[in-house]
């Protein structure tokens, strides 16, 4: 912990009560949209229903907040980032281009934010160099949007929080003295990756595949027409070799043409387009089964998080979508 | 979008604007601490420093805050989940077992947290059924716990948001039609365990072993004396087979001793028991350097993540540590 007084420091200091992000949009006297991005919103009371929300004395705006008798508060969903820019950026021409629409005393609407409140300005209170402005809100929506996060300065995603594991899990985790825990990165994936690819197995055997042949399918499927040398270098890291057995299959199979004057460059047949589509409807299926209890905030961000791994750990082989 | 206004509803649609977790302390006219979980705090300020937050007037604690000349704000660490409960149940005795520390004008002061304001009580403004407490910060403190985060009445943790693809990458992904795309689960899941196991397998092959030796090692270092039986039914799901010939390659290198007479069960020798550590070692750095672009908020939820995903693909595989 370090004790001072220093704006910046305070700022941090702030910054690590994470945050939902809103919008408070009213119109001025003149009827035109007017609206900020806030993320000193909170809720205060429920009888009557009151939110606050505070607004810098210098804001260009706070004439038109000053002087409003109703405003809404639009909390952001997690699609909504650029739009939170957008209405933190001075000079911006904040409402272009979007649809928006008229509530109580005209005050400005936007759609697809995860929920809105229409507020009576109830009081208006000093706070230093900002004005805290109390609405009571007299009509409100929601939705099951994601919201969007402010965390430390950053925009950010929140997921769900699973408690530590306790008793007979925690117990058994610590007598695994000196080898790999349960919370063992590198077994986490391979057991994820295993577990799931193992449900595809059925499908891939009953076709006669093996692991290479499923392989090479799905990365023609991505973009057809490479050769054995080609696919053999994509997925060399898996440590499943392309060879030209894995060819002769796929052609015995019918699944690709292989034309041996272009250096034995794979086209899948109509056959094997179908095979493709189908094998990937049941590993999509097995994903999807496999996601059951994850919300879609937290697919998201494991997608998001997985595909920092793959980044960082990348031994330099190209992704297979590259031309 | 739905419209209506019912108590519950409005709970519900004020929960979609996430926020941290706080512990408001000070002390009653008695010296006793006084102290409750909050999450209607926010910044006003900077300059005066200033920050808010608001209690219910039916509060058992109403009177102390009210009379309260100081009072001390904690933003909680995500490890603080139990204390944000106790602070929040009635009859709990709160500082039980605590170490409490006294700041400006004995208030009570906690450890451990994220961030902590010690305020003067600079405004108390009616707000509805909560009294709206605005604090003048006169110290401060912040270290880099991360912090808890309160979503849609569930503990959270707040992980960055990476902006969605854009430009050429969102086209190639667009154009991998009717294939897998770059954020299908199964081929991020194998592409970063693939990714990470290929950095450790030249450690794995100097020392002549194969995937199946590699696997079978791993888990006698979780626990040892089992029988090749037992490790093949564990290892079923990765498509590796543990076999005798598997057995007899660890017991040529001197890492395993097979007691014939015990259906084969298998122990570690000193020498294996080394290679287990070493190549933990090495896989242990191979997953840090994968992870390197992960804050510890990232690290912990994509292994909670995970292991959500083991759960809910296991096809029935008992953990390696269930004795």
């Amino acid at each position: 912990m370090q004790k001072s007084f220093d704006s910046n420091r305070f700022r941090q200091a702030l910054g690590a009560f994470t945050t939902g992000v809103t919008i408070v949009t009213t119109v001025d006297a003149t009827g035109k949209p007017v609206g900020v991005t806030a993320n000193s919103f909170n809720s205060v009371s429920l009888a009557p229903p009151m939110v606050l929300w505070s607004l810098a004395r210098t804001s260009t705006n706070i004439g038109a907040f000053l002087a409003a008798r109703h405003f809404a508060v639009h909390i952001l969903a997690s699609d909504q980032q650029a739009l939170a820019t957008r209405f933190s950026q001075k000079g911006a021409e904040r409402f272009a281009g979007l649809r928006v629409g008229k509530g109580i005393d005209g005050v400005a609407l936007l759609d697809g934010c995860a929920a809105r409140f229409e507020c009576k300005t109830a009081f208006q209170y000093e706070g230093g160099d900002h004005v805290i402005f109390v609405g009571e809100v007299l009509n409100f929506e929601h939705c099951e949007h994601e919201p969007l996060v402010f965390k430390r300065g950053r925009f950010a995603l929140a997921v769900g929080k699973t408690p530590p594991p306790s008793g007979a899990a925690a117990s058994l985790a610590a007598a695994a003295d000196g080898a790999f825990g349960e919370d063992f990165l590198l077994y986490l994936l391979g057991r994820a990756y295993h577990q799931i690819y193992h449900r595809m197995k059925p499908e891939i055997t009953r076709r006669t595949l093996g692991d290479a042949e499923y392989l090479a399918l799905t990365l023609l499927g991505v973009r057809d027409g490479r050769t054995i040398d080609e696919l053999d270098a994509l997925l060399a890291y898996t440590g499943t070799r392309i060879t030209h057995r894995v060819a002769e299959r796929l052609t015995e199979l019918g699944y690709v043409e292989c034309a041996e004057a272009d250096a034995r460059r794979l086209s899948l047949t109509e056959a094997g387009r179908r095979a493709v589509v189908e094998l990937l409807a049941v590993a999509e299926a097995a994903s999807t089964d496999a996601e059951q209890s994850l919300d879609p905030s937290e697919s998201l961000v494991l997608r998001q998080l997985l595909a920092k791994i793959v980044e960082a750990s990348n031994p330099g082989i190209p992704h297979p979508w590259q031309p």
